[in-house]
């Protein structure tokens, strides 16, 4: 194989190898702006949206597959610099359940609140606070797919570039534009584009399915568990429902946010 | 602390304790008819919905909410059996992050499929098969939000009494309908009381919001990786399809689950 050819790192002092790992920490990602991802897949992705690859890191005893093999001699002859990783420490990097023996450096990539180009159709989603980091990652692929253009990260405490959340983000990450701004500036911005501000919150006195939505539009979602903050719920020029039937008080915020976000990109069509 | 009555178990060989550590594994559960719940919110549910209650562990040095000590009391005055746990043998038993320091152990309640009742206006969800615990959790407190009456599981893989599942529902095991059988007892079931059956799939001919659906109906999931089987695809009355725009090509199963659930049963009202 001939990512051979990339140098071999096997001891976990490495500082090729310790340079990896910080960045499994938020800190680690803070301090360099950049971050893993793992697998064909979001690799092939990546590679698809041009995404800023600074590095790969691979483990040729678990490239089995053809596909992934391509893609690493393809990388590594237009020039992007290596290490071949021994198993162990290939293992500790990754969170995979079945590790794919292909990951990446790649530079965090963040769209200036300034340069945030707004469509008349367009729909973002903001999120002000998830405890989960896979919910999150959830959040971002379902926003891509039902074709919002970007997600707003309203906490510093959320952090899309956390291995968790990538991976759930199933490659979704590299096309949605990513904003990172306090929520007085998000509010601001929304006022000033003349964006409407769609929140999601029990208390909401209409049902989500009987507003018809203008656009462009940006749905905000509020912690699982604290929901929305009184500051951005009066922010908002809509606050609507999802009805609960059953005995069920609440729903997962990542599947609350694919059926806002789908209701909402669907009434294009219908 | 009134639940300082139940015997203490400390000894990881005590056979008490192994009882409640063989649930947490498929063949245990499989064996006994029996599984586990952990928190004051599940508990709380399960006492709300009458949940069958075998026997309750707590560990008073983690239960300091006063309405947890309450159940606490209040299940051992209506003399349920149970034991009181050591810090580190409650830690081994529970998934949670922060547990909440009270536990129970349930009876399985399957409805046979012969007991199924069906309303003219109802809604089930049939999973084929789920990769993810977590999901199929999800799932099913999806369903129950949407409004549906129970969750056909089709495969004997798929075990809505595992830990991470019951976690993930958040309570709404004890008020769905659960209902074990292979696909083709579940395509005669639904033939033969006019149930719709409608499937989802990447290759539905119909955008899921383009149909004024039928019921009662039941809605097909199938596996994340590998979509629905061609048995249930060829069942189904209904081939819809979740657009993807963006450059997703699926979206989390959870997801899809409550996209489609909500509109089905969303139609109800609009």
């Amino acid at each position: 194989m001939h990512e051979n050819k990339y140098p071999l790192v096997s001891s976990a002092r490495d500082p090729r190898f310790l340079a990896l790992r910080s960045l499994q920490t938020h800190q680690g990602r803070f301090r360099t702006g950049l971050y893993i991802i793992e697998g064909i897949r979001h690799l092939a992705r990546a590679v698809q949206h041009n995404a800023p690859i600074e590095s790969v890191f691979v483990d040729p005893s678990v490239l089995p597959n053809p596909f992934g093999q391509k893609l690493a001699r393809r990388l590594r002859r237009s020039g992007i610099p290596g290490i071949r990783l021994s198993h162990q420490l290939y293992r500790d990097l990754t969170l995979a359940g079945e590790p794919q023996g292909i990951g990446a450096v790649l530079r965090q990539q963040w769209t200036p609140l300034l340069n945030v180009g707004i469509e008349p159709r367009s729909l973002w989603l903001a999120v002000e606070s998830i405890e989960s980091r896979g919910n999150l990652g959830t959040m971002i692929r379902t926003a891509e797919a039902a074709g919002a253009t970007g997600v707003f990260i309203l906490n510093s405490d959320c952090d899309p570039y956390d291995p968790a959340t990538v991976r759930a983000t199933m490659g979704s990450l590299f096309s949605q534009k990513l904003i990172w701004c306090s929520p007085k500036e998000f509010t601001n911005w929304a006022k000033s584009n003349r964006v409407a501000v769609v929140a999601s919150s029990p208390a909401g006195l209409m049902d989500y399915k009987a507003l018809r939505y203008r656009f462009p539009a940006v749905l905000v979602i509020g912690s699982e568990k604290r929901g929305l903050s009184a500051q951005l719920l009066d922010a908002a020029d809509f606050v609507v429902r999802i009805p609960m039937r059953g005995g069920c008080d609440s729903i997962n915020a990542a599947v609350a946010s694919g059926i806002l976000l789908f209701e909402m990109t669907g009434q294009w069509a219908f």
